[in-house]
């Protein structure tokens, strides 16, 4: 299938374009760098350097013998963004291109803007050249899990039928984020599941849990081709970034109590469910959803197994509850239903001792790279920084 | 109270800030025009011509002996936002600064474009210039009840509590919208519920119905301080349509079968609503929701009355059934709670026969410039204009 990736430069948009040029599909990637740009700012580079979008489709190729077309420039842009569909014409679209940081959107007035902006410009858009140029390609894209929050029923997979007063209808299930960024996932959605209704387009929207990991099938043997891996608290997910305060003997940083529960996967699972949606797709005209996780696990949780962890590598690592810079309940329910990519056909991988040695192993060899500065900043949800350029 | 109202120079702004400022406020208006330009481009401006905001606020203090501070300017530009907030300093913030039709949300992408950047840009920016600058100082948002749609249960006062398999919680009320423009206000009202949280801002959201008239209080016996009046597809809302049509004889565009049921306001109310809403206000921390309107109609309803209505003025009015160019449910259920306003010391005007005589005999005035193409243009929800700058 040709299939065009949204934000192909990114943690799992690169790895999504080798995963699905290895299965044999026309994959062509589209990017301008911002994450990038935005971790060179905040001086929170990747743990090791990542070739160029370019450079990393010349590795493939030589490896692989396959092409992956890469265009760079904004997809907020109509210019840019109507002439590579014009060009490349896809039969699906893998929409990544969002800034996906919550720290960072809630860092001050300019990242929250470019967050807001890009996010919604960049989906708009997306939603446009799909029915101005191929109504009929499948669109999937990235919610998270975090649209949801942490509500005291059961999150279901995507909707919900409610009773009320004798009547019933089915709606989206109710979404109330904990950052700026998980908000600009909602107004997605939204948008998305309008222009469904008028438009016929087909969709799904994966609501992803955080994801962990930097190993994949295509990324065995050459470490050019590893995806970013950040450590940092602005761009760096909890497991990534455990691993790394592990291997340089600074404390886990847990927030609050650390009873913040969510459903995690491993990035391998991503790619298989990505996959599968594609090769799966709704019927034109449908917003489906998925909920896209593995297991659930607290904050507390994951320190207690990188700590264990720790000691088959020879060392003491300790927890460190510090005050909760965030605005999020510490202690909540959680139970959140998870078929819909099992049905189609995810095999999941678990989080094993093995997989976190794996991980762990590879960090150590990047340890002295680590910049421990970025590791705890302690960007406040009450409050913002003023526009001073500093972080 | 310090009142600074956004988007000061709309069919609303202008005779709220006319109430407030002849109610003891200290009002200022700022607007830059958005609603004009884009009446003038599309070739639907409204009934009479409308004195530029300086030229209003003279007006009105050489009647009223009272000042209206005018800062026209772009509320999207921080620089813009920041200043005004920084002189002016206001207690309470109204907030009217939106792109607000649904069709011309609907006409090209450049329209919608405009409509998504607009409308957030604008309220985020006022999120934040309120933040910095009066963190203590009221939010009054119109919202609109069409951002609930029509859903087949009761519509709640913004909040619902949802049972779901043996637990509950509380939720903003599911919406679902029928317009890019609908889809705009439930974003606001996302990013407004989440700064609320983080921030512990100080917001009414009123969710107001179509809104029809242009006699207030402060208007009589100046023809030069009316409002806008626009009878077009794009701006013109349903009622002051059809007595436009109904004066030179062009049948009542129902659209489909005419069964669209939602709940009215004569402008009068929504002058009352705003200001009760400002003068009793919430508690810090508090997103309160008020859904604003008086009456429900359905559109044959309304047809029905100004056909009545026109026999007392001579006239045979005809209605037309169109198919409808819109995506929307024709004949559904529709309950919705509206008490809250009532509450706080709301007294209703009522549609009665008096009432739509005046505006009737005030449009027979203007008879002469009423633009007939302007009348229906047919915009189609399901497609959309290329960029050739027709309309």
């Amino acid at each position: 299938m040709r299939v065009l990736i949204l934000g192909g430069d990114g943690y799992l948009g690169w790895p999504t374009a080798m995963n699905l040029s290895a299965c044999g599909h026309e994959v062509a990637v589209a990017d301008n760098y911002l994450r990038r740009n935005n971790c060179r700012e905040t001086d929170a580079e990747p743990l090791w350097p990542v070739p160029n979008l370019n450079e990393r489709a010349r590795i493939w190729e030589k490896r692989s013998g396959k092409k992956v077309e890469v265009f760079i420039g904004d997809l907020s842009e109509w210019d840019f963004i109507s002439e590579l569909f014009c060009k490349f014409r896809p039969e699906a679209v893998i929409h990544y291109a969002e800034q996906p940081s919550a720290p960072y959107s809630m860092l001050n007035r300019r990242t929250a803007m470019q967050t807001l902006k890009n996010n919604l410009e960049v989906t708009a858009n997306t939603i446009f050249a799909v029915k101005e140029f191929v109504p009929k390609a499948h669109i999937i894209k990235l919610g998270t899990m975090g649209e949801y929050g942490t509500p005291n029923i059961d999150i279901e997979e995507g909707w919900i039928t409610i009773e009320h007063k004798g009547k019933k209808d089915k709606f989206l299930f109710p979404r109330q984020t904990g950052s700026l960024y998980h908000t600009t996932k909602i107004m997605d959605t939204d948008l998305l599941w309008f222009y469904v209704r008028m438009w016929g387009l087909k969709v799904t929207d994966l609501m992803q849990g955080p994801v962990y990991g930097m190993h994949t099938d295509e990324t065995a043997g050459d470490e050019r081709l590893l995806p970013f891996f950040n450590y940092d608290e602005l761009f760096g997910t909890v497991l990534n970034r455990f691993i790394v305060q592990a291997v340089i003997g600074y404390p886990l940083t847990v927030y609050g109590k650390g009873g913040q529960t969510r459903g995690y996967l491993d990035i391998r699972d991503t790619l298989q469910c990505v996959r599968l949606s594609l090769e799966n797709p709704p019927d034109q005209g449908t917003l489906r959803i998925f909920n896209q996780f593995v297991e659930l696990f607290s904050v507390n949780e994951l320190a207690e197994r990188v700590r264990k962890l720790g000691k088959r590598f020879g060392l003491d690592v300790k927890v460190k509850n510090l005050p909760n810079p965030r605005k999020e309940a510490e202690e909540h329910y959680y139970n959140a239903v998870h078929t819909g990519l099992t049905d189609i056909g995810l095999t999941p991988h678990y989080l094993t001792e093995d997989v976190l040695a794996q991980m762990m192993e590879t960090v150590f060899k990047f340890k002295e790279k680590i910049n421990v500065p970025a590791i705890f900043k302690g960007v406040k949800w009450d409050s913002y920084e003023k526009d001073c350029g500093r972080v």
